[in-house]
């Protein structure tokens, strides 16, 4: 395959997944496809199949940026606190950020879950399933470092954060100042102090 | 206008509610309308003027009925703190129960804000809001009279609480199980500490 149309087809699948992200999966039409990337319909069923299976495409791909640099700001951080700080606040800026669609495509995706088949679904689920699991890892190895209180309840506060962190795309999306979910971000910490 | 059709009315309403927080706007066709209501495409265009009005009219069921008994459990507990002990249990539990379909009607509709006019996007930002609000009062009130710490940061709680209300919604929707909506209940009171 040349260099060139694997190039192409990375810049359509970025378009695609912005045009997910934006309009949700059903919203989405095959005319909003083709406007996105520049493909004819025909070209977007050769390369990808059909719609479910380029979303499916779309979100794995939203994995391998999106969450991928979330990640990495949570574990290159210094301390748990540091962590947990650069995570909450990059989802902040991401969502207030004019270059990209508001919220989050993952969340968007698992309250659209009418609309999926078995295979998406799983998908989706897997990906909220391993934000939890990374911030729980970040916080039991900072617990046994010594970097967090001993007695921290790692479960509780990994789950707690996980829903702030989803809660927070849903207020975006609702039209809360950055204010309020610079509140979520600063009041979230506290539960890494016991 | 005879009883009866008042009564009928409002079970279509009731039925139409209940589509809609199962399958989300855009996912609800006419004909799933028609079968839940039992009522023609051509009542129900009588009754309700468009698919759009009929949303709008369920939303406002939905605040009327759902919300309003989860804000009486904020407000009828004997402190704060079982307040919200009581609304976000409240919470999981309607997710839970099997005749009620998972999720937030209102936190769905946010996310499908792509798939609203302006007039139906209010209306649901109007509910979230107003739900912090309620959060933001009951606490505010307790603090004053001594029920929490003269301390407490009651702008990031409330809208932390409001965060993890929303997000418990989501994980829920994404088949995390309620072990792990309970370890955000118990987590969260700790919010209300200092």
């Amino acid at each position: 395959m040349p260099r060139n149309k694997q190039f192409d087809e990375q810049k359509a699948l970025d378009a695609a997944m912005r045009t997910f992200w934006e309009k949700g999966y059903e919203g989405t039409s095959l005319q909003d496809l083709e406007s996105a990337t520049g493909l004819a319909r025909t070209s977007i069923y050769n390369a990808y199949g059909n719609k479910r299976k380029l979303f499916e495409k779309a979100i794995i791909r939203y994995r391998n940026t999106v969450l991928h640099d979330l990640v990495a700001k949570l574990n290159n951080a210094s301390t748990a606190r540091e962590g947990i700080r650069a995570l909450m606040q990059g989802i902040v800026d991401m969502h207030y950020d004019s270059r990209t669609p508001g919220g989050c495509l993952v969340v968007l995706s698992i309250l659209e879950s009418e609309q999926h088949d078995d295979s998406s679904s799983a998908l989706v689920e897997e990906m909220i399933g391993q934000m939890k699991k990374a911030i729980h890892k970040r916080l039991l190895d900072a617990r046994r470092n010594g970097d967090l209180p001993a007695d921290l309840d790692v479960n509780g506060v990994s789950s707690s954060i996980t829903a702030a962190v989803a809660g927070m795309m849903v207020m975006g999306k609702a039209g809360f100042p950055r204010s309020t979910l610079q509140g979520v971000i600063r009041t979230t910490l506290n539960l890494l102090e016991s």
